[in-house]
């Protein structure tokens, strides 16, 4: 009935996306739907612009995502680290901002 | 020496990304195939920056997808449409570049 | 009192964007005095995310200004080399898909 | 024992980018420079695509000085509010959260 923490190799112990997972695993699901769409557009010849369109649809979900998930690590992995006035909220910091700048380049 | 088309209905002959469908195809089965992996990724509650990284890498992959697409389009449509002396070359000019502005801004 | 017609070394009398000069020489000293204003933002050690927010506001100003000059290059350049039946117009579309590409990119 | 510090009005001590503020001075004049050299090539009718170019490159430049200034703000003022269990740390990442869905979006 427990359930087992399994703790990372770098020491966090749980993701902090982990109490909203269903909700990312549903707008996941629903872009996967929309790929698929997308496929299937091709396929059937449809309008370049009409598949232009979905295209940035599901590239705005993605960042979203990416944004949901980003602030969820901030606050849980980043800011934890720094309260519990661990050596790792640095190097946390930093691995975050290469992300954001991935992201804003992306 | 004739070259059969079959016209389509807005009066657009065959969108210009027809000879390489299957590369597009192609292209979006393996888009498909990372969203699955996010999917993965996040049930197993995978490092939220590993996720994100794979999120930027399908972002990516899509806008080279738009970017070919729209590409094919402009000198396919447009620029045969421009050449046909079509009153269409402007109309769809202008909705190429509302797809561009779209595709920029996303 | 004539205003002769310089033509350009690829054979472009004037740029698409001649008859808007006005509006977009406008536009670009409005974003100079955006700069300056971040400039003395920073001087004046204002809190950081009101400089983040003034440094977005110059990017899509920017950006809007790229997607006019870009449409206008299409439907001026680009389009009336397809019109001319001119073989420069494919070369021309291409340099143009590469812009876009780094306005999508950037 | 005192750490004498010269308080904000919202409770926040420095900019986090005070050290290196003659370092984003610099850039923004450069920046300010090249917009300028915009302006110029507008006036003297320079070909589009050249003046896209240009655009892209002021736009990068922009970027990574918010990059820079957002990493500099996550590391002081939002790891420090934490650090010091300061109740003002998670309403500082909320906006610093708004900030990059800001900067990832424009």
């Amino acid at each position: 009935m427990d359930q087992p923490v399994s703790e990372g190799p770098e020491g966090h112990v749980h993701p902090g996306y982990m109490q909203r997972k269903d909700d990312y695993l549903r707008r996941m699901k629903r872009i996967e739907g929309q790929v698929r769409g997308i496929e299937r557009m091709i396929s059937e010849e449809t309008y370049c612009i009409d598949i232009l369109t979905q295209v940035s649809a599901v590239t705005k979900a993605l960042q979203a995502v990416s944004l949901g998930l980003l602030d969820e690590h901030l606050s849980h992995c980043v800011l934890d680290a720094a309260r519990a006035d661990s050596p790792d909220a640095d190097a946390k910091l930093h691995e975050a901002s290469q992300a954001i700048a991935r992201l804003v380049r992306s």
